[in-house]
């Protein structure tokens, strides 16, 4: 948010204005104004972004764990190929700034995270393999790094943020930061787990969200961590489109902050593994939710297909298709269009078993229109939030679901605008 | 056109201006009015659509043969499923309507073809399996085929239409009609090609326009007419993309009217192949610019690729990505987002040997922006109609166009309020 000399009380204004602006129908009803236990929150303004912090430095009380999932991209970001080459999942801080995302800048974008990293290495006396970085925004645009230097600079004589203003300086086009916390009991110790996360644009399968950090009080090791991710990113990270664009710095880093030691029996695990994917999914659909210009959620449920490859591909053909997301744009059901979208996933169906349902409205099965098509219902169902559209393949036992949006003249004024 | 009792001369204005009315900055400069030798026209408004012909007969003065291409979609509407079963490549008559895709009928779908099949078949004494069919328009919805009946009833005692009327009577988001007609002459013989298309949203690879009928009318055998399309289609209807959706009822179709017999030697042949090749790019790019809405036609160009297949995987990323349209009807070089788009193709390339450019001017050369970066001039050139998208990998020897377009609020009005 805006630096202003009257401290605190204005930026908790600040904080509640931006809330209160958000002008998603989504935005979440209310935070927390928490400050995490295990590591320190600074945001500065660098200069990225006019309105609100760009620069978010986290520094972990020690080191902690990771794993760290990037982008699949074949043109990735600076920071992700700095990442990869040089931090092994053992952390000490996690510097993000946001306004420019260091993407294509070739050697001089890899030389100038160097510098940043190693002064606040210097500064914090720690190794600089155990710093991580993430950048988002525009792409092919270098900085000086001195923009960043110079708050990290600051950072010893900086009050501690919370974890809203964390979320808040790692936005870009979001319309409202976006935070998860979970709490769950195991051995009779409270583990919480916290999450950030930012994204609206450029968000598709393959790690939905451009970036998103989680923290687990617990002390989880990396084959258990490894097994957390595995176990919950698929049903959520991975099953959202806005627009089927794939960001170059897509990120997903989850901490074990091992402040808390507790014995992940296979019980113990479930309990941790159902907390986990709790906040998981509270973020990428909050993502989701905050799609460039969205105002209706789209959630594509794909059940009994050959396998859940078919289900996942054909929910994304149904998501990702500009026809099917102008038609809930108009609220209109243009079933129609998901018939095309089943049609050309490519994949081996029966068009006579399709039976497809907008929420409980039926509006085709057994390979044409339904005989009580519910004209009446069905266009009123077209005017909710959330539209389920619910396809029936009826030749197998696999299902999937995945959550995309509407297309309509915000996401062209967002997106036509985005540089000027 | 709106069927009139004051015939010819009004007639004649109608379709001038629905020429003049086309919104589209990329319409025709003119049209031709012409009777082709060897089929006769006959259109009709059946009631589908209320200010137009939606009605397309072809009554051809022999049987003919043709190569019939469908879409790849696994939902195809009843007169694919009925063309594949029934016609082999011979053909008497083609019956074409717009505004019913008849898609997703099931059974009954099927029965009312052959309803208005039968029909035509009795009046013109010619088998069925003879009587190829073509509808599109909305997915899902039954009509009765006494529609098309009453109006085949009408033939003997109607007069013959023009390829203007042909083009314009199977025309449906379309906001001109498309035409195409090239000359060759082949052992001193003078050799027609006329081709006319429809397609305006959901045109895709592999089959980019949802209708298009190609006469040639040299005598030309089965094997030469499969050369000929294999020639062809892959770099002008196969290379085009509006929405990256693909539609339940593409077909083209591939005359030759054996009116002239010529020796189609090595030679003779290339020449046809030439003659043919113009006319299925004008016809592809008049789809194309046509496309919904569109204000900026894109034309990307991949060189310098490991393989063509690679070269085409990356075109169709960059002109399908929603923010590379976006960026283009906003008149934004944001090439970050074209680095994205290459990236998120999933090919195999070396970051660091991507060079790109708007028409001459370079944006980014080995791995970084481009330090002759000519903000005005690229600026100047994102304003122009055709805006080209130069992409060298550096990696192989291959080279592929594909066409597309901006995406744009027009888009978003045609597609929302579709049906309504």
């Amino acid at each position: 948010m805006i630096k202003n000399s009257s401290t605190k009380d204005l930026k908790l204004t600040s904080n509640e204005r931006l809330f209160l602006d958000a002008s998603s129908i989504f935005k979440p009803k209310k935070y927390g104004n928490i400050k995490p236990n295990g590591f320190k929150i600074y945001t500065f303004n660098a200069g990225f972004k006019k309105k609100y912090d760009d620069l978010l430095v986290i520094i972990f009380d020690d080191i902690v764990s990771s794993i760290n999932i990037y982008s699949k991209t074949s043109t990735p970001s600076a920071p992700i190929i700095w990442d990869k080459k040089n931090n092994e999942g053992k952390v000490r801080a996690l510097i993000v700034n946001s306004g420019n995302a260091n993407a294509h800048t070739g050697k001089e974008g890899l030389k100038l995270i160097d510098s940043y990293v190693n002064f606040l290495s210097k500064l914090i006396n720690c190794d600089k393999k155990h710093i991580l970085v993430s950048s988002t925004g525009v792409i092919g645009e270098l900085f000086d790094p001195k923009a960043i230097i110079n708050q990290l600079n600051k950072i010893n004589n900086s009050k501690v943020s919370n974890l809203l203003d964390a979320a808040i300086a790692i936005m870009t086009t979001d319309t409202y930061p976006k935070i998860s916390i979970d709490k769950v009991t195991i051995d009779n110790k409270r583990i919480k787990i916290y999450g950030i996360a930012k994204g609206s644009g450029m968000i598709q399968p393959n790690m939905g969200t451009m970036l998103a950090y989680i923290f687990i009080e617990a002390n989880v090791s990396k084959i258990l961590l490894k097994k957390l991710i595995k176990e919950n990113i698929e049903n959520t990270f991975n099953s959202i489109s806005v627009d089927s664009d794939t960001s170059t710095s897509d990120t997903l880093i989850l901490f074990s902050l091992k402040k808390i030691d507790v014995n992940l029996t296979t019980n113990n695990f479930k309990k941790l593994n159902n907390s986990l994917n709790k906040v998981m999914r509270d973020l990428s659909l909050q993502v989701i939710k905050d799609g460039e210009g969205v105002t209706k959620l789209i959630k594509a449920n794909v059940f009994k297909c050959k396998s859940k490859k078919q289900a996942k591909n054909i929910a994304f053909s149904i998501v990702n298709s500009p026809l099917v997301k102008t038609a809930v744009a108009g609220e209109d059901a243009n079933w129609g269009r998901i018939i095309m979208a089943i049609g050309k996933s490519g994949e081996r169906i029966d068009q006579n078993k399709i039976k497809i349902s907008f929420g409980k409205y039926i509006v085709c099965q057994n390979g044409s229109i339904s005989k009580n098509f519910d004209t009446i219902n069905i266009n009123k169902y077209m005017k909710r939030d959330i539209i389920e559209i619910n396809v029936y393949l009826n030749i197998g036992y696999q299902n999937h679901t995945v959550y995309g949006n509407d297309l309509n003249y915000e996401y062209i004024r967002i997106n036509a605008d985005y540089r000027s």
